[in-house]
């Protein structure tokens, strides 16, 4: 099932870096819900390539088409399937690199696991294919939007810098889609002198969802922070996922770290809007820890396929930094997570 | 599917704290594995309540059955039923708290999902579900046995007090289960300190996994890292995981984050034995940030079912920090990880 | 996933004939549910064997117990674990067939398929597994009552002898379970006849679901009549299923097979109660071949595990027909079935 | 998962009669698998309309595109997309059924489940749906063909004409697909008349699986004939399956309908090549019900979504008889489940 995600509202992706197109099904998806090709495209563009200076250069067109499910602009509750052709296919680019692992990408570990793959720009490891998560994802967050239920994510540090404001509304007017304008640009500077450098650095993403139901999650396995982290850690470049109060939680006392109640509802939310898998109606908060892109100038040194010592040095484009461009992403994971919680909680109730 | 794990190496678990029994169904389970209740019971005894001053005091014997699945010492193929009866089960004690919704515990959020529940101990929601995910976990081990690969987890840091050291042999001989002698002491010292004080602290739990195959896990959304993080955030007390230099890969550099690569393998481990969601065949290496404890003698203030104000405070037994406890779960969980992707890795190549 | 059944409303089971309990757990159960211990023991009574003269004289009480889920007579919404030990395992009589491959049973296809494996009353592969079916199906009829769904099933032809009648309230005052009186008659002399002779027979068993809610089942390959013709097949001693007029439709033009309808519905019901894999609200009706009981007093030749030619002659409790026995298990099914679907009908309307 | 089916072997489907395109995601096949897209556009060919006087004359080409999970002649491991645009997409000659739910068909069922759908050509429900099965019942057949296992279906009966004959080999030259050339002449002479009559028939269509590996099937709810049994019965025009001797076996004494062994093996195939749900290493046979088909020229009464009576009468095109275009259907079900069945049987020996 490596490449379907969520139980009632499931999508299934695939889909190559260089291969003739990425798409995906997605099922579970209620009828009746008002859809359009331009909705996914929205999200799509905000995901693209080539948007700025701080972000590969990759020229794709990333046109979506929907093959089915939508009729007469609404959803018929049948799979929606989605796809999207490659056009910036320049496999020769990749001859050089066809027997090398490089440092940082799946190429050895794609090689042992399967024996037999495609090379080129990283094949199916490609962060290419969260293209299909954001596509996935617009859907999701359509199913939610009549629950008043809205999903954000924005970058709140890249290497050092860290944003000292949360005001979201400025962060899609940037390039590092950072909630601090200030902060914003020097991340920028950083950025592009790293792109000089031909380095690259890793940050943090901040993702939120507002509005969201009480009582979606699971007990035990399938706790909503359960869910989310894996939904979140199966994002490429993700290292550590928090909750809440997150790493912080571990060094307080119980007697500072836990939510109190009066009549009006939770006076604080050190939990991260879940309570035993289950939300509590807050706001839910989540912390992504992103690694360096791995695609550098800088000469790193790795092995081919025959053992035999290489230095690997990435030309071309290469994003500094992918916080900008996990932002759509993350947000995807959290809609599909929550639309898929939804649904199931339709389940729970006897009498529902 | 809120109380199974895996795909292939499947657990399904059942029951609540005070009722008649907990137990499980471990499906998918090779035929011809070595397997007595010994093995489970071995695990069981280390996340049993009432083993140290600084654990709880509920004395359950947690005494396990297996019921199926298991023929003249080797597993037949077929599942594998087991459970655990409920001796200590004073449900008037809990007559206090029937609608009164605990900070830091599930009571509101059950109670919002479900509108019925059983509140005694949290029902469901306990810490006690876990003894089935150890006794799942110890079947898990006895099929990664063959392979070499084992499984260790210990308390790195309990509130402010760091282990220096990694002196894994002796984190089974201290009762906070920690790598270093020195910090130990302190640890324990601050723990009773807690106890006497009614109030409770978090702390970090490390997890290893050594000898484990390379080519397991899944591309997208069934990364092995993924799959570890929902495994370890379902604990009910862990609000952050990270795998690898986690949180530190993102203040570094591209130069300084990846791993190398000579004739004789890696030449570091910042990816902690993922990359691309696949295992490197490097120890993979978890951290998973604790929070304090929810029950306290301190008293904190809540409302109840009908939305009206009430102090709460937890009289008797409680665990000042659960990380002990929490490292059988943490290595159960990846066990149970391990063991159902190298199931799933016997199925990828076509003349396997 | 061999032994769980059903997608939101799904049930895990274990157990072997001769090993220390048999049970399951089902998930997905909504709260709130009424539920008894004597629900489950109803239909459990209705299974077991030593019933009369036509039936296998095993004796077992098949006492049920509810581990979970339960509490002050209503579901929770957390899985409902449930258990019946073995009382009757008289091991010992099975030595003699511990390497032998009896013809009709699966002992030489699970020896095949394990290699290793409990021989005892055929392990794992004994219709006593049944019992974990028909338990959770009482718990599923129980989710289907306040919908006014009932499932009922009755021997409809043993042998070459058919009941003529369908009459279904007699059907559970006669020792076959037939729906005729004086074909239940003639039926049980040819098993008592059957049974002196050590010989079997096969026969036909009819399901019918009234009550049933139009929209329920899913398009493609979750059909509804797909998922219970999975269900009915699974029963050990099923050969064949139809749904509506099964095999005479395949004689019939089309001018004749279809259903009319006019304002006031339906004008027939060719179709037993599906099109194009949905309920239509009319009945649900199917029908099962039953192959003869595989234990016989009558030798067969066979071979061992080292291959040698040997000749099988079960001796001693042997059911000569199994149909009434089969007729709770077959409401069982057709009961989780339905309500799996009805739970997975409830996310398929977007303000549902 | 309605439109997901496999478990290892795991294909997701989408796509409606009159939409944009149809296709599937074929996820799980091991990598190394020699593929082209001939392979699937052969088996596309034999189901395509429009190849006879006796299928319907609608015109596609049915070009069916891989667009992911192959590189360079061979499967990566990483999901096989696959797609086949709609060509004679006539939608307006639909308009008049926008309302009407025509008998046999599922307008009604998916009006009441959906609210909202697309009618045009059935949308969803169309028989058109099953070219995404042949396409990946394809990749399975080349996933079977290493280990000599290959599928054959063939019509052996047409309303009241049957084959007396088991002349596979001539099943594919005559138009009918049966394998005796008399019967075939004769069968074709009785579809002619019928399409002229503007009315249809049912039959009977046979499926055999040769060179299957024994050990195949899982105990209990998927054993293999029960997962074989959903497989057909979830092909839309199925209303009953057997296997091996199926209901001929419900009239049969034990001690004639079992299958005796000697050191070479099984000395008859009653059970139809499974035992307990697990392969025996014989042909699997299973025979399938087809009914008529749904659309004729002949009137039908009925009514429309507003209540009132109209009479159906469906001009132009369409199978007499459906029985030649399911062969090719029916073999990739059964390839499908065996190719999983095989890759799920990998996980079952410890030291496999």
């Amino acid at each position: 099932m490596s490449s379907t995600f969520g139980r009632i509202f499931r999508v299934t992706t695939f889909g190559e870096s260089h291969g003739a197109a990425l798409g995906g099904v997605l099922e579970g998806c209620p009828s009746g819900v008002p859809l359009t090709r331009e909705q996914l495209q929205l999200d799509l563009d905000r995901r693209r390539p080539g948007q700025s200076a701080v972000t590969t250069q990759r020229q794709e067109g990333d046109q979506v088409e929907i093959l089915s499910g939508v009729f007469e602009g609404l959803t018929t509750g049948t799979p929606i399937g989605f796809m999207v052709r490659n056009q910036d296919a320049q496999a020769k680019d990749y001859e050089k690199i066809r027997e090398v692992f490089r440092p940082g990408h799946a190429d050895y570990t794609y090689f042992v696991k399967y024996g037999h793959r495609d090379h080129r720009g990283g094949g199916r490891s490609s962060g290419r294919e969260t293209l299909c998560r954001v596509a996935a994802g617009a859907i999701a967050k359509q199913v939610l939007a009549p629950l008043g239920t809205t999903v954000h994510a924005c970058t709140t540090r890249i290497g050092p810098i860290e944003a000292l404001k949360r005001d979201y509304e400025i962060a899609e007017t940037n390039v590092v889609r950072a909630p601090d304008a200030e902060a914003a640009v020097a991340m920028a500077e950083l950025l592009v002198r790293l792109r000089e450098e031909g380095d690259s650095v890793g940050g943090i993403v901040e993702v939120i969802a507002r509005g969201v139901p009480s009582g979606l999650g699971d007990p035990v396995f399938d706790k909503l922070d359960a869910v989310l982290a894996m939904a979140m850690m199966s994002i490429g470049t993700i290292k550590a996922v928090e909750i809440g109060d997150g790493f912080a939680a571990s060094r307080m006392k119980g007697s500072e770290a836990h939510d109190a109640m009066d009549a009006s509802g939770f006076l604080s939310n050190h939990s991260g809007g879940i309570l035993g898998g289950i939300s509590t109606g807050q706001d839910i908060v989540m912390r992504l820890a992103i690694k360096p892109t791995s695609s550098l100038r800088v000469p790193q040194q790795s092995i081919n396929t025959r053992g035999e010592q290489v230095t690997v040095v990435t030309e071309g484009r290469h994003d500094p930094c992918v916080c900008p461009r996990v932002v759509p992403v993350a947000e995807a994971m959290m809609a599909l997570t929550l639309a898929d919680a939804w649904l199931t909680q339709k389940t729970v109730r006897a009498l529902g």
